[in-house]
């Protein structure tokens, strides 16, 4: 059965377009040069703003702008009184290291540019102080994924204090914020990778599997159990769905859920 | 072979006793209540910190403070200068829950009192700030149990990242800030309870336990694989050890490494 992120996203904007209706919320949306992706994920989140009556102002950044000059502009953007929410749209631009050696730009450092948004502002929850937050129990939000995930958990009823998860990929946006969460509510879970030996040892002993890599087809039906809750951004096989009980669609899956749940945190924080 | 943590610890306060020699340092050690294990462990401190050259304070608060009185102290205890570190000495007091129905003091929240404690006094990284610091790679110091793990990974030259971890336990002293340190350097790595359904299954298929549960004899050799390595703060059965190809034992183990790395963080945020 696929897990239809889509329909949840419109039930969760229908509530929330009540709740937003009397206020006046802005928010700022920074982008760091002309990714493609990156403008597509960023459409998504005006259209979902538009309606349910939140505006939003988008920031367009040149891609060689250093680290400080960002970290500067974060903060400039987000004490702008109107602005009740900051994101910055990830990934950054991928530098060429031989421009380093050149004297061009430098990777930009991005947990530091992210330590820019003042907490009660950073609706995606990636800032260091509001990541510890999250992390230490002390959050009225938490990361969008992470409620992304728990909503689906809560609409098909799945107990996951009790199953084996498996987490596929630790990065900043999906594995991470939930390994941490799944700390704090006591679950039983493994966290591997690509790089992890005999990731199948893993995979096909999970009740639930998390895969938030980005790599297509890193997830193959020969991996999985019968039964197994697939929630993914895109790494599993489309075959995988036959054997899975509960399965994401790389479109219309996790990802709609994930921006329903961006404006969810705006709306809390700005209670 | 028994991991000697008293002589890595030994070690360890050599080299921290030149770094402190030309210092004046203090470390403020909260006590709440009159527990007997809590007055042990801060009696190793002091006497670590007499070794090598560092004051200490000790501050004791009665069992029944409320949690904003405590918290309030905290802060008080922080922002005084000359205090350069500032430890609550944990678990705080547990109360009885009839005590609350009757109108006695409530369980202290823990989590809120030690965000009392700035982040820069934080030798133990348990405030929400400093550690969401470390959970976003942004912290200069790690938290102790961490700095203990790492150093007997170098001292044992276990290539840790290409290992299947298995972490029992994801306290707030052991086993969490571990778990985020694995996240954080891409390790292959289970969490499990003793409520996980067949916790054998886990720790049998481990190159390395650490386990921080602090219920005894919770694993047994039936339980684990040859040549394994168990880092513990005394979750093991003694007969682990014939099994083990590394061990801690329950004393002089991982106890005065983790004291050591207070004194390593301390000294480390006064640089």
């Amino acid at each position: 059965m696929l897990i239809d992120g889509k329909k949840i996203s419109e039930e969760i904007k229908a509530t929330l377009n009540g709740e937003s209706a009397s206020r006046r919320i802005k928010l700022a949306i920074v982008q760091v040069g002309e990714d493609e992706a990156s403008k597509k994920f960023i459409e998504r989140k005006i259209k979902f703003a538009e309606e349910i009556g939140i505006k939003t102002r988008v920031y367009n950044l040149p891609a060689d702008i250093t680290t400080n000059k960002l970290r500067q502009k974060m903060a400039e953007i987000s004490h702008i009184l109107e602005n009740d929410g900051v994101i910055l749209q990830l990934p950054l631009p991928a530098r060429n290291a031989t421009h380093s050696v050149a004297g061009g730009p430098e990777q930009i450092k991005t947990q530091y540019v992210l330590n820019g948004i003042i907490v009660k502002k950073d609706v995606d929850v990636l800032s260091s102080r509001a990541f510890g937050d999250f992390a230490t129990g002390h959050s009225k939000i938490l990361p969008p994924v992470v409620e992304a995930v728990k909503t689906i958990f809560e609409a098909y009823s799945i107990d996951f204090k009790n199953k084996n998860i498996v987490i596929v990929g630790a990065g900043r946006l999906v594995g991470k914020p939930v390994a941490v969460w799944l700390i704090n509510n006591n679950a039983t879970f493994s966290v591997v990778d690509k790089f992890t030996k005999d990731l199948t040892s893993f995979t096909k002993k999970a009740d639930i599997i998390i895969s938030g890599v980005g790599k297509k087809n890193l997830i193959t039906p020969d991996m999985i159990r019968d039964g197994v809750v697939i929630i993914d951004v895109g790494d599993a096989a489309p075959e995988v769905a036959e054997k899975a009980s509960l399965f994401t669609p790389a479109i219309g899956g996790l990802g709609p859920l994930t921006v329903a749940m961006v404006f969810k945190n705006l709306i809390e924080l700005n209670k």
